[in-house]
């Protein structure tokens, strides 16, 4: 691991436990036991070193899920396998990770925004794909726009969503919202793997 | 029928046909026979107006809703004549309406995205109600959740709906995003109704 890697790698693990603000450079700097020019020669600000530490730990998730979606039994394994990874993620991670990206660092928000950033599509599709393969999803689904919603739906559960900011439990919004949505582009069979898998997030 | 209302009644079908940048004050003074100083008198601007005229068609839309979900056979019966009922009466306006509400109007919008404004969870939760009443909508749903997760849905239908600007069909959508969530919180019996329903949309 170079120097560049191993400062992303920790400023990730460090900006989860302690939140953004509190990370100062210079503290970040001392906690990597390296001179603050040794960042700034690398990393232009703050921003840039967000940005750069998400995009690393989202390519990290990425190919878990795939991974995931590859050694699943079945699509609608993986896809509990894959939420249950993802929330036990945002579990580790401080709450003034969240706070600090949303209220300080809207650039990068929408940085990441940007088509080809943090949305990805090409693993939702290949999930979509294997299930149709699988006959766990119907065969008349239209792949563009099913993952689409998907993505449209897994936005209500982000930390920019309306609905957790009006206190809706996000446990809640997955039994209400996704899990019907499944069932709804489901077979029979993939709507019984819908019962037995809900035991993979409780 | 007052001057007030008459003004509201008549901006309206005039905007929707020309579109609201071209239909100036003035032209709209002559188009109702009035003189400028008596729309002025009622609202303090175009803005204003605009947002009383969307209120009160939005009011219309509501009252027949209600009629359709109390007079239909059964709730999914009713969605399908409510979304019918709405695409006619977009399809009756000018693309210039939504282009100019969606360039100029922004602050009407704005307003209009309020909590009790536009929004109308009170209509779907009466469907949901009578769906469940009724046995076509399962009975173990959360209504608040669900009631949210389909307003989060219709959003997509929108005019400032990221995938109607990626150039996706409406009606392509509506089969493959908001059938398969109804058919998620169907019942078998909603299930079979949801098929049959389908050429009221045809």
């Amino acid at each position: 691991m170079d120097v560049r890697e191993r400062i992303v790698v920790e400023a990730g693990i460090l900006f989860g436990k302690y939140g953004i603000k509190s990370m100062t450079m210079d503290s970040l700097a001392e906690e990597l036991g390296i001179s603050k020019r040794t960042i700034y020669e690398r990393f232009q600000d703050k921003d840039t070193l967000l940005f750069e530490v998400i995009r690393y730990y989202r390519n990290l998730t990425q190919q878990e899920a795939l991974r995931l979606i590859d050694q699943s039994d079945n699509a609608i394994e993986a896809l509990f396998r894959i939420i249950k990874m993802t929330i036990d993620q945002m579990m580790r991670m401080s709450p003034s990770f969240f706070h600090d990206f949303k209220k300080y660092h809207q650039k990068v928000f929408k940085q990441l925004s940007e088509p080809g950033e943090i949305r990805d599509f090409s693993m939702t599709r290949r999930l979509l794909e294997k299930g149709i393969e699988q006959e766990v999803f119907r065969d008349d689904i239209n792949l563009e726009i099913v993952n689409h919603a998907i993505h449209s739906l897994f936005d209500l559960f982000g930390h920019h969503s309306k609905m957790i900011d009006a206190g809706f439990h996000r446990k809640d919004m997955f039994d209400h919202i996704l899990i019907p949505y499944f069932r709804g582009i489901s077979t029979r069979k993939g709507q019984k793997l819908l019962e037995e898998c809900k035991p993979i997030l409780e």
